[in-house]
């Protein structure tokens, strides 16, 4: 078991960065395991992370690329591969990736974090890259001086439409209930803003477009009235799932498919510790994914001394 | 009651400051209170903080710095006072200064955070600051081409005996047991430096001198040996402990003075909350105490949102 690490990261956003940084500081035989050759998680989809304490007004992909460098700089070993499933083995866990290679080792941190979640209508898989978007930093820049949509009511969404609004013509936030989840602060700004025009208790139910979209079929709940939105392209923020598929067989998830974990990160699977957005808690944010990265690794460390 | 505040912050340091981040960005009218006209809390006497994610290497000074220049680019309001009690008031809390003044607010984040623990040996009271410090970062520069000692195991004592090594003649590390605490990346920097040495299972019994420190009485709890080690300074860094007496009426506390609150910063107390050292946690880091930050402002809007 010569290839044996003290601890498997699977994951490289904020969390699963942070317990690198730690591991790397606890001296613990270590190897992240990242889907894209880029780290960051979510947030390099992020036009601006504001709430991040110490580093104000900072884009999402310069975060995820400090946090990465900060890891590269304590000699942090990056594995690119797509898991496909965690086993327990005798003595710790065989992380499987989809190529049939593995790698052991003592402990796991899961901190694989959360997805987009889809409207799952007519029209939005097939035109996907077409002008539907889960991603308004990625590709609000191809919508400058058009009229876009944005679906959804939280923080992203608000997010999002600010964004748009500087770039295009004209940006609808459409939202199935009569108010925000969002910050208060990005409420008023979006309420401010000219060229954003909220259509309340609506729902999206068809995407329209031959090559491209075209227009959404929108639908208000509470008048039962239809209309037909012209838009050059939608951008749909409502929320996020777990990736946590890899793992079911190994340990205790929620009905939504987070793994249950406390602070410490501490899971119902001794050694199988959990960070960031994918474990069940109140409030997912980058500097709580980052303080996980970290209670995990302390968790692993008390672990780890107790096997002897 | 037109002064009362939605929320008051009492502490300035990672936890504060986040809570004050976040409570700006929540639209809440929020009044941090701090002790000092210098937020950062402890890290302000930090030399080095390396695991703040995203932050590589920067001083616990910069780093209060950057924290604190972030809640004031978003318009927090501060005051300088010491605070000698908070009481529970009919719809809230309010917090009463030394000089007899007070603010109302109808929630409170406690982020006091925690102090150092003295020796509690003869001549430590009488040559602080002549000798007798618990600030490496603050004073060692005065101890520059001399001879110091460092008393504790923990993180805090290795970095300060890696600090004070590179300034110092002579470093000696006197640990009560025959083991570190510390990370063990400091452990390894510590034994790797040539004028380190490290004097275990020992404990100093009395710091002697006339005007300034002169030397230590140790003994070795081992072998009962006794010695007296000439020194021109002792670096006291032995742990710290949470400020928290202004609170004993209005919310349980731990055997150490801990407030009892969990990653979400609830309490005992409805209404008052808690983030960072000063609550019962695994790891006291940055990080974490930013997180908890956060995460009590999120809890304090829950609050307030059922209270109508």
């Amino acid at each position: 078991m010569s290839n044996k690490y003290d601890l498997t990261i699977i994951g490289s956003g904020p969390a699963g960065l942070t317990a690198a940084i730690y591991a790397q500081r606890a001296l613990l035989k270590t190897i992240v395991i990242e889907k894209n050759p880029m780290s960051g998680g979510q947030i390099l989809n992020t036009y601006e992370v504001d709430n991040y304490p110490g580093i104000p007004m900072v884009n999402g992909f310069d975060l995820g690329l400090k946090m990465r460098e900060h890891a590269d700089k304590l000699g942090t070993e990056f594995k690119i591969a797509t898991v496909q499933k965690v086993e327990q083995i005798e003595d710790g866990f065989r992380t499987v990736f989809q190529n049939g290679e593995a790698v052991e080792s003592k402990t796991v941190i899961l901190a694989t974090g959360a997805e987009c979640v889809t409207l799952n209508v007519e029209g939005e898989e097939r035109l996907k890259g077409m002008g539907v978007s889960y991603c308004a930093t990625c590709d609000g820049a191809f919508f400058r001086g058009k009229t876009v949509a944005v679906v959804g009511g939280g923080d992203v969404a608000l997010e999002d439409a600010l964004f748009l609004a500087r770039g295009c013509e004209k940006v609808y936030l459409i939202h199935r209930r009569d108010t925000f989840r969002g910050a208060k602060i990005l409420q008023q700004q979006v309420l401010a803003t000219e060229n954003i025009e909220v259509l309340w208790d609506t729902v999206t139910e068809e995407i329209h477009g031959d090559t491209t979209v075209s227009s959404l079929k929108l639908k208000n709940v509470k008048t039962k009235e239809e209309q037909e939105l012209q838009v050059n392209g939608v951008f749909i923020a409502i929320g996020n799932r777990p990736d946590t598929e890899m793992v079911a067989d190994i340990v205790k998830r929620d009905e939504k498919g987070y793994i249950i974990g406390d602070e410490t990160g501490t899971t119902s699977t001794p050694g199988f510790f959990v960070a960031g957005d994918v474990r069940t808690k109140a409030l997912r944010q980058v500097v709580t994914a980052a303080s996980d990265g970290a209670n995990a690794v302390y968790a692993v460390e008390k672990y780890l001394s107790e096997q002897i």
